[in-house]
């Protein structure tokens, strides 16, 4: 049905870590031919909310390049403003780092963590998701070097998958051109425990029913265990 | 266990229709202590993607007034942005409108949906997106009696709720004591075929599980159904 | 001459007092259809230029909703600024409760009112002084009854009406569609003592006279003495 | 009691026509220590909302130099917004010019006015007013010049001065050092046949009563006829 | 003297065309450890004051991702604004394309070239400039071959180094490390004919003589004529 | 060749000294028709990056007033940010100042230098230069005179000028008509030691070579030989 893998199959995925000199963790992830530069670098300060809380603090930002695109994406400083859906996306990846983190226990830290489209085609969220994981794990182990924290202050693993309803057919890890005619639209982030920590499900061209949204469940759970692996050999090495 | 209500119980509901003078389509809706003013205002005109196209559009924007919570809530105006929750409401709200609209049947009007919290006390999204629905139907049946379009080009009815567990507890409708504290979030936008336009799911203090998820979806269905039947009413008259 | 009520008569005035459940201040003000919600709620510091002079501060915003008029008036967070009007009628509420209040006996606390128009139909801006007046007064109660300043720290009351010239006539309290077509148009904001705190008059469609500025003045007067009552009856309660 | 001149005397005024080789119309106005640059440009179209009605438009922008002032004056283009002083001034400057102007015999003409305070001593905003009536009719005779409008469109003069109350004085044309220490403060513009176009007082600190008021106005009337004097001399030159 | 290079010897350069699937035009330049992505993306229609002109455009846009720099580079976005510096340096790259682009033989259409930062390490304003011409060549090619232009419309190459003074010595190709610590900073941007383009210097710690000046640029004629040279084995490739 | 003057020579100068009465250093230079007011102000702190250092700072800030050019300049303040070019030449102000200030020396103030352009024929960047250099030297002897610093903290003058070939000769001093059909444009910003701070050279219309950049700097020391005479006159009275 599909050009190269069956319905059920993630894309060719890379991650290629250590991919930049100054930052703390970077990784580049490919899933297909969906590029993301991961990063993640280390401020010895906490939003003015957590200020002597002895926590600490992760947050992200999401950018696309303007030739990651088919037809050039604006940037946003030309614009004066974020995009509404890039201000979503990187919402989420925030939320879905915080989620495993200990924040306690990373004391007052922040990690901002950037993700930038280095060229799209489909899954850019969940890709970014999955590679800022491991780019956040990576300075962290840096941290913990220095000794300014005693061990990686993280609750489990987590990784991100979209599936979708394309016709009658359910699918793994949609690209560019199969997103763009889907019917429903899910993104799943999901721990290593198989559980969930976001679901975001779309009709984007009819409502879906509830049989549909656990064939998509059950097809998402395969794919992220999938990525877990990946990310589990990149950081215990 | 909860105070004057069951756990699987929404809130008392009241939708004022008509409640403005200016906007063809306006109600109030009241969901226990929180309030807002949904408005549906025409315009004969579409955005520029759209022109030409003969098909319509419709578009949502969400604010909240500064003494509308606890703490006074800075005007967007006044930090020169949307803040990203506003964003990601309004987008929600606009994604559930248009579908259930005919866009080709809407014609090249745009519908303004404004959503404007006037006091909220948990749900304030939930509670939009049912009452945007009737200020819209509404507005549409003006289009239809100055005979510019020949029928309210609708498919079906749209009404969402939150759902969320607390300690053990999974609760519809939540209120904001309730919202603060909950383990698992959820928000569900839904037919009255019984099919979601759009789930969005997050474990806020631990991931959640298929179980979990099952049994908020069911209790969603149960309150959406009976705030379908209240939107019924008042737009059968 | 016009609909129901007589050149000197003001509108049916209704001050719905502790409108909201959040704000230490808050009433809906209805001048005949125009309808403004108040509010007032304090916060423990001051601005910059006050802070450790003992001395307080009352500041206020303006905003209409974009549903309260013909038609839709965009948000000035869409367009990144606030506009002109409304940054103008801001200033003259602030200015018009700090002229009767003792900021020294205020103590270093800030007064935030807000006045959110719900529906336009001419006078909103003297509508929201009369109608911040009475929640500024509910929200320095509340400080009271918390032993954070010993008294109501104003020095009187202070309510604003709006008078013109409409083809000969002088008119009292005018509504969108006698403002609209005013060739002179006046606010004038008044002390219980029957002294002006600020008048502001502009021919509209030609300059006027010392005689007929004086006609609208003695108008202004009468006005603004019922609507003093009005706000004496509530909060003397 | 006064240096240098009496409470009923304006300051010295001296108004350089021709200032700037580029703009239409170009004036600097000095009154004391007040300097402002008028210019007033001639743009062959108008606004949106006047486009193919065969009117006219008048706009004026108003700024001060940031060394106008003794503490610098901070760019509206660094705080990336017009302050709320500055914008009210702008528009009263529109105001007052388009009151006296025909805009029927203005055609589809703009006229862009620039207000710009070279040097701050009391008083600019009615400095600019008189100054930019200057600017203005020159810009005008230039059109007439042209063969591009009949005559000058104007109905006759307009200029304006700031009168106050200074402990028990009423003073004539402000200076800093009055206007910042002053009770009641007074703009009035008014034309030559001595009617008012626009009035704005405002008790500083404390209200004023109507024979204050009527005080001042009888004050303000005498200093605007000897500035209607002096536009006349250069415009008829 | 240097770490693993002559004085004069510049770093290490990879040029990597069609580095993405989407622009016309793509490359990834790196130059020791700096490294730019340069893409060049086609238009079909030029900017307001071009239109119906029969010529074409080129403009530059120039980034740097947060990750790029040793403490995290902030996002224009975050900031509301460009910084002073991109500003500059997108304007000089602009420029600089434009100088050796008929853009007549163009015809009515825009070249964006947009240069990414994604690792800095001294020099990339002027390894984007390099990298820049050679994504522009290649979309212009893209033009040619679907028959929009009958050539490529370039009246010759173009590229750009930076030499500077540190210490005692005349350095080609500055890294950061030596950057930071240069005398005098100088850009040269030259052609194939070894006439200059654009030349910037600056005296960072003192001012500079003639002499230094004249021994500057010829080593910045050596080094550009070897970037011509790796860049004509790619585009005539 | 030229109306008025050679080619070699510049146009007439006149800068008057303690041109506003606010700040404390104030000049207006006219250069020919060009005319640019340059104030320099001490605030009594320094930027954050350079608190506690002991060290202080110069910047500087550049627009023109809108009536200063031919067609009406819009304002930073109405687009909402500053245009490219006004933020490089502010920028290449403020560090020609510094180039030769001992910010040691200095002590922890900053210094504001404010150059407005109030006509603008051709170079007015340069101009600006060369009059904020006079501005900045009497700020720093008011802070001398107040005993703040020892003794005015400058190593050397510093002047402008820009030089250009338009057709077949080198031009010194170009008025707007001969900058706007200029094939090379450069601007030269130099000691009183005959040295660079600064140089910018641009071909315009074509490449330029060595020959010319030589001719062209000989040209301009010429110039700024002879501003730095005026400027010595000036200060030392």
């Amino acid at each position: 049905m599909r050009e190269n893998r069956n319905n059920d199959e993630i894309r060719k995925v890379i991650i290629t870590n250590d991919y930049l000199m100054h930052p703390d963790g970077s990784v580049l992830i490919e899933m297909g031919n969906t590029k993301v530069i991961c990063t993640a670098m280390v401020e010895n300060k906490v939003p003015h909310f957590l200020k002597g809380s002895g926590r600490g603090w992760v947050t992200a930002e999401y950018s696309m390049l303007p030739g990651s695109t088919n037809s050039r994406k604006i940037r946003g400083v030309s614009k004066g403003k974020l995009d509404g859906r890039s201000m979503e996306i990187q919402r989420l990846i925030g939320r879905s780092m915080r989620s495993v983190v200990d924040l306690e226990k990373l004391g007052e830290h922040t990690i901002w963590i950037d993700c930038d489209v280095i060229q799209a085609d489909g899954g850019t969220r969940t890709a970014a998701i999955t590679g800022a994981y491991v780019a956040m794990i990576m300075a962290m182990k840096v941290l913990v070097e220095a000794g300014q924290i005693p061990e990686v202050p993280v609750k489990g693993y987590v990784a991100a998958i979209s599936v979708g309803k394309v016709g009658d057919l359910i699918l793994m890890d949609l690209q560019y051109s199969e997103d763009s005619s889907a019917i429903v639209d899910m993104n799943v982030i999901m721990t290593d425990q198989g559980q969930f920590i976001e679901i975001q499900g779309t009709g984007e061209e009819r409502p879906f029913s509830k049989k549909e949204l656990d064939e998509m469940l059950t097809l998402a759970e395969k794919g992220i265990r999938e990525l877990i692996e990946m990310q589990r050999k990149i950081i215990e090495g």
